[in-house]
Order: C-alpha cells, then sequence, then structure tokens
C-alpha cells in the first residue's frame, strides 16, 4: 500500500507541474480521503486551494477533517463564504470543534458564522469541557429512540435522520433526555416482529461514561467491550454525546506515543516529528537532560570521595562505565515492562508485593548469570588475553559481586518506582529509564566502593 | 469504573464464600462478559466451572472468549461433551480458531469433534496461516450479497443470516467469490428506494487486504480510514474473510507494547507480566544484558588505555558518570522520537536528510544549554562550595566541551540507526536506548579523552 502510494504521489505531483486538472480530478476522486489529505501534505500551499477544489462536496469536507490544521487554514483563507459553509455543513461536530480549537481567532470566528446555529451550539458545548476530558472528544449527532417507538417506527426513524449522524448502528433511548437503554440496528434488523416496543428490546445494563471522564479511560472501555459508541452523560444521567470508537484508537495511539516519548525522557509533543519546529524539539528535550546533568552531580561527588581508593587500585576505574551501564540497563528493563502493564490494567498497586517478589527472583537469575559471565570474561580476557596485570582475583571478585548486587538493586527500584508514581496519581511513565538510571548510577558506584573497601581494603 | 470493580470483586469473593449461588447468578447475569472474565481470573480453579456454569449460554460462550487460556483450559477439561458444543457453536470462527491455537492437543481434538463441520473448516483455515498475517486474525463469517439484488432483498437476507455474522453493518457484494463493491447497512437503510440493485450502490473503489499482509500493516489500515472491517481477499481476488476494528485495537494494543519492550531492552512477551513465569522474565531480558555487558569492554579498554592521562588528573574521572549519563539520554531521546514516528508511518527512509539536519540543530542547541549550565555548575559547585582542588578552568573547559560534541554525536546516532535498522527490514526498536547507549558510551569516552589530550596535555 505505501509502495501504491508512493507511485500515486508522483503520478499527481508530475500533473500537477504539467496542470493536467481534469486527469487529476479523476485520479483524486477514486481516492479515499485520508489519503488524498497525506498526498495534499507534501503540495506546495499556493497549488492546494487549487487542488483541493476539484474535489466533489462530500469528499472535500471528508479531506479537509483529516489535514494538518496549517493546511487547513491555508484553505479556509482562500475559500469564499460560500465554499466555506459548504464544508462547515459537511462536518461531524466534534471534528468541527478539533477544527476551530486549532484555528486562530480570526478564523474561527469566520468559520462559526458560517455555521448554522445548532452546529455552532455543539461547537461551543465541546471546546467548553476540559481538554483530556469525554467531554471534548464526543460529538453531539447520534440517534435517539424513546422506549414507547416500535421497531418499525424506529427504522423509519433513522432512515429520515442518520444521513446527518456519525454512527446510526447504535441507538439511544432516552426519555426528557435522561438515558434509558441501546438498541443497536442489529437488534432491530434481527427483530422477528416490527410491531415490539424499543422498551422490551432495548439493552438496560448501559455501560457509559460522563462528561469529565479522562479520555483514555473512555478509550480503553471501547477497547476492552468492542463497542463501536459508548453513551457520554452528564451529572443527572442525561445524554450529552457519543464517543466512537475510531477516536478511541486515536487516543489509544496518542497515550502510547506520549509513554514511550516520556520513557524516552522527552516531554510529548503534539505534533509530529517532521512538523515539530526544532525549538519545540529543543524544549521537549531539555528539562530531563539539565535534571539529570545536575543529578549526576552525586556520582561525580561518591567518585571525588573514593579517589585514593582509585588510585590504589587502578584497575577499578576501567569497571565503572560497565557496572553502571548494566545497572542502567536492568532497570529499565524493569520499569518499561512495569509501566506498559500498568498502562494496561495488568497490574494494581496491590500488586506491589508480587511485583518485588518476581522482580526479585529475576534479579538473582539474571545478576548470577552475569556475574558468571563476567568473572570468566575478566578472567580471560582483560587478564590472560590483554595481560592487565592491576586485575587481581580480589578486583574480580568485587567486580562481579557489585555487579550481582546492583542488578538486584535496579530492579526493584525500576519495578517499584513506577507503581509508586501511581500511588500518589502521578504518571508511572515519567519513572523511566532516564529517571531510574540515575539513581541506580549512584547506588551501583556506593556499591562497588563498598565491596572495594571491604574485600581489597583500599 | 476500576474502584467499582474492585468493590463488585470483592462481593464476589464473599459470596463464594459462602456459597451464595442464585445472588451470583443474579450480579453476575448484570455484568459485561469482559468483566466476567476479569473477575474469573482472580477466581480458584477449583470453584471456576461451578462459577461458569452459573452463565447462561450466550454470556457464558462470550465470557469463555475473554478468557486466559490457561483458565479455558480448566473449563473445557471440566466441561461435557454437550456443554463443550453449546459453547463452541456460540463462537465466531477468528475466535475458536485463536482458543484451538493455544489449548494442548487433546483439548483440541475435543474442540474440534463438537464444532459444526463448517466450523471446523473454518478453524483450520485461519490456522493455515502465518502467525502475523492478517489471514492469521480474520473471520469466515461476513454477510455477502449478489450485484443483482435489490436493496429490499438485501436487507431481508442481512435480517435472515444476520445472527451468525460477527458484523453485519458492512456487507460484501461477491460474484462467483469475487469481490466487487462493498455496501454498508447505512447505504441500504438510507436509499431511498428499495428496489435499487446493488450494483447501482455499491462502492467500487475497494480497500482490501490479502491474506498474507502483515497484521499490523492491516490493523494500521483500519485505524487510517476509520472503517469497521477489511475485506481479506487471496491472491485471486476472492474474498475469504474480513478482519474487523477490534481485532485491529487488540493488534494495535500489541504492537506498541512490543515496541516498548524492545526499547526498554526486553524480548516482548506473550503474557501478561503477572501471569509471566520468572525464568521466561529471566530468558526475555538476559540476551540484552549479557550483549551490552560484554561490549562494555570496549569502554573498559578505552579507559585502561587512559589510565596514565586520569592518573595525572585525578579530577576527570569524577565526571566520566556524568558525560555517559547525558549521553546516553541524549541519544535515547532522539531514537524513541524516531522509533515512533516511524511507526506512526510519519517518517520514511527518505526523510533520512530532514532528521539529521533537524537533530543537529536540536542537539547544538541541547548541547551548548548543557554546556553552559554544566561549566557554570562545576565553577560554582565543584569548585567554589565543595573546593575541589583539581578542578581547574582547563578541566572544567574540557568537560563542557566533550558533553557538547557528545550530545550532538549522541542525537546524530541515536536518530539514524533506527532509520538504518528500517533500510535493512529490522524492527527499528531494536536500536532503542540500550544499544544506543552502549555506542554512546564508548564515543563520549574517546571525545573526552581527546579534548583532555589537546588541552591539558595528559
Amino acid at each position: 500500500m505505501t509502495e501504491k502510494f508512493l507511485l500515486v504521489e508522483k503520478a499527481v505531483n508530475e500533473l500537477v507541474a504539467m496542470k493536467k486538472y481534469n486527469t487529476l480530478r479523476d485520479i483524486l476522486t477514486t481516492m479515499n480521503p485520508p489519503d488524498v489529505a497525506a498526498l495534499f501534505a507534501g503540495i506546495d500551499n499556493r497549488q492546494l486551494p487549487l487542488l483541493f477544489r476539484l474535489l466533489p462536496k462530500e469528499q472535500a469536507a471528508e479531506t479537509f477533517v483529516e489535514m494538518e490544521p496549517d493546511a487547513q487554514e491555508v484553505l479556509i483563507r482562500s475559500f469564499s463564504d460560500n465554499e466555506l459553509k459548504e464544508i462547515v455543513d459537511e462536518l461531524y461536530a466534534d471534528d468541527a470543534a478539533e477544527i476551530v480549537d486549532e484555528m486562530p481567532a480570526n478564523v474561527v470566528k469566520r468559520i462559526l458564522r458560517q455555521a448554522t446555529p445548532e452546529m455552532r451550539a455543539s461547537i461551543n458545548l465541546i471546546l467548553r469541557y476540559p481538554e483530556n476530558s469525554a467531554g471534548s472528544i464526543m460529538t453531539t449527532e447520534y440517534v435517539s429512540l424513546r422506549p414507547d417507538m416500535t421497531v418499525e417506527e424506529s427504522i423509519l426513524r433513522i432512515r429520515r435522520q442518520g444521513v446527518d449522524k456519525e454512527t446510526i448502528y447504535t441507538c439511544y433511548v432516552t426519555q426528557g433526555r435522561k438515558l434509558l437503554g441501546i438498541v443497536t440496528v442489529k437488534d432491530l434488523l434481527l427483530c422477528d416482529d416490527d410491531t415490539k416496543l424499543i422498551q422490551d428490546i432495548m439493552l438496560t445494563n448501559i455501560i457509559s461514561v460522563t462528561t469529565l471522564t479522562d479520555k483514555e479511560e473512555v478509550a480503553k472501555m471501547l477497547s476492552r467491550y468492542d463497542f463501536l459508541a459508548l453513551p457520554v452523560v452528564d451529572a443527572e444521567n442525561r445524554m450529552v454525546g457519543i464517543v466512537t470508537f475510531d477516536d478511541a484508537m486515536d487516543v489509544l495511539e496518542e497515550e502510547a506515543t506520549e509513554d514511550m516519548a516520556l520513557m524516552g525522557g522527552v516531554l510529548p509533543s503534539e505534533k509530529t516529528y517532521l512538523k515539530d519546529s526544532v525549538f519545540s524539539l529543543f524544549k521537549n528535550r531539555i528539562p530531563w537532560l539539565l535534571l539529570l546533568m545536575v543529578s549526576a552531580t552525586f556520582t561525580g561527588m561518591i567518585i571525588t570521595s573514593f579517589e585514593s581508593a582509585l588510585a590504589a587500585q587502578a584497575a577499578l576505574t576501567a569497571f565503572i562505565p560497565m557496572l553502571m551501564g548494566t545497572g542502567g540497563n536492568s532497570g529499565s528493563q524493569s520499569s518499561v515492562t512495569v509501566i506498559r502493564a500498568l498502562s494496561l490494567d495488568e497490574l494494581r498497586l496491590s500488586d506491589l508485593p508480587r511485583v518485588i517478589w518476581k522482580e526479585i527472583r529475576t534479579a538473582v537469575l539474571c545478576g548470577a548469570a552475569l556475574a558468571a559471565v563476567c568473572f570468566v570474561k575478566i578472567w580471560l580476557v582483560d587478564g590472560l588475553l590483554l595481560g592487565n596485570e592491576g586485575i587481581t582475583l580480589g578486583v574480580n571478585a568485587v567486580v562481579c559481586l557489585a555487579l550481582f548486587v546492583t542488578v538486584l538493586a535496579a530492579k526493584l527500584v525500576g519495578a517499584s518506582l513506577p507503581l509508586l508514581a501511581k500511588a500518589v496519581k502521578l504518571d508511572p511513565a515519567v519513572m523511566a529509564s532516564p529517571f531510574i538510571t540515575s539513581i541506580v548510577d549512584a547506588l551501583s558506584l556506593l556499591v562497588y566502593f563498598l565491596f572495594a573497601r571491604l574485600l581489597l581494603g583500599v
């Protein structure tokens, strides 16, 4: 598919250069909106309005929704009021709200002026909710049925109203706006008797979220129950909107991206890598780097205070990077595993003792294996092969013992910090490798010099 | 919701202890299958069959699908042939195939003996496809229509056949099993004329995948186009099945989990953290640790070869951890960002020059800021505050210059290695922090000692 897309992209660029607009229209109209949007992302801003006008009305609106905010702004500024109205009329309320949210004030004013009063009310409603809430990603267009309607009446209503609704497949049964039950189109179609009442076939065991539920929670629920949409209700159980599965997929992807960024010691960005400015990349990366560089003052102080030991046994210095590196890696292995398990709800806070016990046993296995290999490696490679005379049996023992203890400590710190972060309502993902590494670095050095003092008397 | 679930869990456990099975049945029947399965995961294996038999037939089958393989096996072994048949009859082909794939041979034989011939054929078909292919996650139950049917006939057919299909909302128009077009139930319901022919309203611009398309690719396409299902065709464009959005959500989640594991230097596991054995955790973690420990031999050799320099300027040793740590963090920031952008298809191989240019500018900003702060910190804290006499202006300059160059090198290595991995068809995620750190550790030491030699003459 990607290769096919690259070929189409090449062809389109050539047709644009040759101004073959009729051929272009023929190609574009056979494509899906996300692909057209991807194609337009590579087109010069001056050509964009021209190409966009080649699309038929419905495809134009669907493509518009899929485009990046900067391209959307270019287009809106090139539209006449009539053209803008045509696009806005085709939008779903949640998409319209998202676009309005990204545009500068003067563009927003133009959009709202072209919107119908209902659309304007919906956009305002959605934008009033906090950034990461269910209310902020819901759409207000759904099919509602009354409990006293028959199956036949309901199907008629769907046929009449459906064209403007984001999904018609799940319908919501309400009375005085209170949510009473759910009926799917499958239930309606497969019902053997068209005169049955909705209240007799509706599901009343409803799973709903409130307008303020965190959008990540909403996305996880949609994924857990395999629903097409979840109803969003207010504090009085009055129906205000729905969140559909496609928005849930986007949220899950966003959250995974955020977690990965945090794991790598980067503050999450709203923009894609190539669209992000260098200064924004800098801003998102420098805080962790600064913090961790300054915290490394402690490792420096530990080394300084053991300067005489290092002078007496110069060979010890050579193993500092290996020790710190292995400790850091062991710790981030545990932290990444626990962070992901937490975000998939596979772990709870109360599992802390089980996690600790599991990590201790795993760390003993890993530590023992590493220490054994390390002992043989130092003896054979550093000692015999490279002929380093400073490497005595004592030095070797200090390195391997310190390695074992470091792995144990690193895995315990790595596994428990994310759980503790969760306990104090922090995002566990901030407790990932860069943070763990800093702590483990200091720990491993302390352990190392302690063993050196005990066994070598330095 | 999680808190509510914990309360229900507590109540259920108490009711089980008091053998209040009627009350238990009343509670369980109001719950959704994924919640019942989560509840059963905490129940003792000896109690499990008893509780499971409290569920009505359809809910029992849906709950069964959501359970972990070990619990499924316990249940199957406790079922009579009749009970097993009732469950198997309620399963969709893709779920049945997944269960069969996880069970030991003698359990598989029992399941297949109770399945209908069509179900048996479907299971065998799905299991024949390679592990990560579209064929292996598709279901063979979909609604197919003929091009010469009218809208009315089509709706009738859906009403007759729909009950056994995983989704009825997207119907596939075929002739001699060749896929000709797609019609949604929305199209059918909103059509103003019931006598219209399917071939006149169907979408012919079909997006399909083949049985061998990678399942991650399939999931990304479902998410990109917001489809409920994608048709799976064989090499001759004959329809063989569909992949539905709920399976796509699971695949996306799985792939993100795998990427995160690799980023943390862990081989991905099929099991959840708590279900995974200690030995399996060990097996998935030790390869990277061993590899990286052994590769640290190089950093050791670099330090050994500069032993005399370190002896002459003992203060240099104290900054080794800070330098290596900051280098490692800078590198993993870039690699994690690029890896995620690659897996979201936001970056292509041909973007390598743009990535390099972006990283160089970001690295110069980060490096300059870090070096400046580091210079002031060393001068004030290590020099004036801690009174470390070894820290001369020369040493300070060496550290800060080395820091700047290290950050630059780390960001270039971190950003380009994942792209190069992609170029040679490796998973970019293996080029994440543990791997990058090892390379950057050696680089940073070399740069450090080089500056020491140039500026301090050691």
